[in-house]
């Protein structure tokens, strides 16, 4: 028999972005917190996800630069890319943001229990034995690499493992070509890996706008990032001397090393969600706009409800949670909204509609569509990238799709959420002025084109 | 006697970024334009300012970078700065720049002038002997680099002459810390010249908010740029070897050129403006609010009104005054919320009042300020940057500064401009998803903060 240790008024499983955002907001309501992890805090993102795969695509940024350095008459050599050192880098900067998470959990008094949680009744989750009560529960037990029944092993692996590399591959198969694969191929191909991109859908990152996946299929093309769009794969064997894919249609592929990429599947089994009564559609929890469960005082939130799994949308949806608890009635942000970044080289950025979205939405008549060619913006230029910027408006309407690709393009995300989630009009952002010269301009001209006024270009 | 060539709708004296500005937007209005220009299109910005200088600041960014590719595991060697070819990457931006400007405004349909044209009467402009009739005229002239009476030589030069360089001096004096000083001192400082910044006033850069200048100062410290402040220069000499520069305290420096940034004053001299009764102050031209001169159907835009000598004010300035000829009653940007970038390394952005302004103008207990320090900040950790975002609001009001410092920080403008400019609240700001893993999140967890509600840090 377990016993009762301690009661709060919010009880969470979980203390990944989501997790934890709910826990900091929660406190600062003066609301008591048990936050339960059974590995580390900060999760997938921090941890295995966000931050050291953005850390490596900067090394490969730098390892890029570098190469390139003579075009922009800095006479420089790049000898080798050391994937230790890479890999040290990035264990540098997450031990950082770990130390400095716990840190901050704990000077705002959030009572972090570590161990693995299951959910026992509507108001209890049991850790090692013990039993903790919440007035509120909070359900945010995040994701995991799924792998398609593929064991893995040193040549067969997942992101986690691909960042604990301590070498690089000469050649690599990346199953996937999503944001998670896409990134991975870019960064490798910078690090002097042969990488083929194996895609069953017909292209690389599908969720973006078509003008958006054309010119990253192009600069993949042209960096010499191979893909196979269009056939999923059938098996995945290790050979003698690597791994060899076969796909659907019978085609080989064969390689150093395989990276499985095929997305993240929520951690929900064996959690008792069931047995409480929650609704679980192919293991996500499915709850009302308002993260209900429609169990007892039970949400859920971040990568195990069905949406875009960001770890932005998991803090979100935490402060929201926390919010909601705390009576403050907080506004739903849907997830088309939600602002995304693909930090391929070139970048991605995108919020809102995209082209064949808004056509479906509100039909093809009554949008209108502006690409800005990066070719007529100055900074962009002068970093040496193309690249558009590409707006979507309702006829006489707002701006409802922001999407963009080019070298550095993600911080234009900043005004392009902005724009989206306070539906401006495109002469509401044609009005002001845009910084010169900085890629943030392109914003500006895109907006006056939009506006039928365009400046440059 | 000269002959009357042509009228126009709109009559522009200066080809730059507020004089191409206008004729683009008055063109689009169905007005016919002409554009008068002495020298080359584009002006300042194009040839001799912000794209040359950003341009030179990218070099000296790759070449930072690849100096310190090793701290991300990426084994490189700088092995020169070859200003040559820094000159000719830079050349190759500015010539294509140039040519699509050029083959714009001739699709535009705008006609070009080539030539010095003078104010001859309240609708004429005479250029070599011919003159030029304007329904309205727009006095668009541009700037120079002040010298205080110092004669250019190979070794005393502004930043138009030091940009034409082929090699790197050992040593530089910088007369001048503002904008212009800076940004030379922090590109020639990162080509490895030993720079020292001769600044009469107390501070560099002046005009940003304190806490973003003492971060600068500090960090132009490490990176061994010397600065001597508070004591204006006296005089400067070439020496066998260089040049001596003698403070008014009878301190000297030595070193092997000098650059004179000691701001630009207006191109107003011997072009009639005075003698048709337009009133200037100390060169520069004095309008109402609507940029109109009070004199005939004269207005005037960019450098040669007082305040912020920026390019994209000068375009705004141009479209504002074709908008207002157009008849379409423009909405006026107050100089206080035209957003400023400065390209040294770290960089800086600013939109809106500095906490000093702020307080003066509103009442120190009327506002509220925070600062979120980038060391929270996962994407600035991974780019081994520190620095800060400040905000400023009125108590129970809107954001009225967004002020920032750090590598690649300038970015952030296109958020921080929309901020001010829609006079947002901060809980209206914090209430969005700011993407992660990106700088722009800082912009988040500053609003957050200045909401009482701070997420991370």
């Amino acid at each position: 028999m377990s016993e009762t240790a301690q009661e709060f008024d919010v009880l969470i499983l979980g203390g990944g972005s989501a997790g934890y955002g709910a826990a900091l907001r929660a406190v600062q309501h003066g609301l008591t917190v048990g936050l339960i992890e059974k590995s580390k805090l900060g999760g997938t993102c921090l941890h295995w996800g966000c931050i050291p795969t953005k850390a490596y695509l900067h090394a490969a940024e730098v390892a890029d630069e570098a190469r390139h350095a003579s075009s922009f008459g800095v006479n420089a050599t790049v000898e080798s890319v050391d994937m230790g050192k890479v890999r040290d880098y990035k264990d540098g900067i997450v031990a950082g943001k770990f130390k400095g998470l716990s840190g901050l959990l704990k000077m705002r008094k959030v009572n972090v229990i570590e161990g693995e949680g299951k959910l026992v009744s509507q108001n209890e989750i049991e850790v090692d034995g013990t039993r903790y009560q919440g007035k509120h529960i909070i359900l945010a037990s995040g994701s995991y690499s799924k792998t398609f029944g593929l064991t893995v092993s040193d040549r067969i692996m997942t992101s986690t493992e691909a960042l604990q590399l301590d070498y690089l591959p000469k050649s690599a198969i990346v199953l996937g070509g999503g944001v998670i694969g896409s990134e991975f191929a870019s960064l490798w191909n910078s690090f002097g890996v042969d990488v083929t991109i194996i895609e069953g859908l017909d292209h690389l990152v599908p969720n973006e706008d078509p003008s958006i996946i054309k010119i990253l299929e192009r600069e993949f093309k042209k960096k010499k990032i191979k893909s196979n769009l269009g056939t999923f794969f059938d098996k995945v064997e290790e050979t003698d001397s690597g791994v060899k894919v076969t796909l659907a249609d019978g085609k080989e592929f064969e390689a150093e090393v395989c990276l499985v990429a095929v997305g993240r599947g929520p951690n929900t089994e064996g959690l008792g969600f069931e047995e409480q009564g929650i609704t679980l559609d192919r293991g996500f929890v499915i709850t009302d706009e308002r993260l209900h469960t429609g169990v007892g005082n039970i949400y859920a939130i971040g990568d195990i409800v069905p949406g875009v799994q960001l770890a932005h949308r998991g803090y979100q949806q935490g402060i929201f949670v926390a919010e909601e608890i705390a009576g403050n009635n907080p506004l739903i942000v849907e997830d088309v909204n939600i602002p995304k970044v693909t930090f391929t080289e070139p970048e991605i950025m995108s919020v809102g509609y995209s082209q064949p979205k808004a056509e479906e939405k509100f039909g093809k008549e009554n949008i209108e569509v502006t690409e800005y060619n990066l070719a007529g913006n100055g900074k962009s230029s002068i970093l040496g990238t193309g690249g558009v910027i590409k707006m979507v408006r309702q006829k006489d309407g707002a701006i409802i799709g922001v999407h963009g690709i080019g070298k550095r393009i993600s911080e234009q995300i900043g005004e392009a959420q902005l724009i989206v989630n306070w539906e401006a009009y495109p002469e509401d952002v044609a009005a002001f002025i845009h910084a010169h010269p900085t890629q943030n301009e392109s914003l500006g001209e895109a907006a006056m084109a939009l506006n039928g006024h365009p400046l440059h270009g």
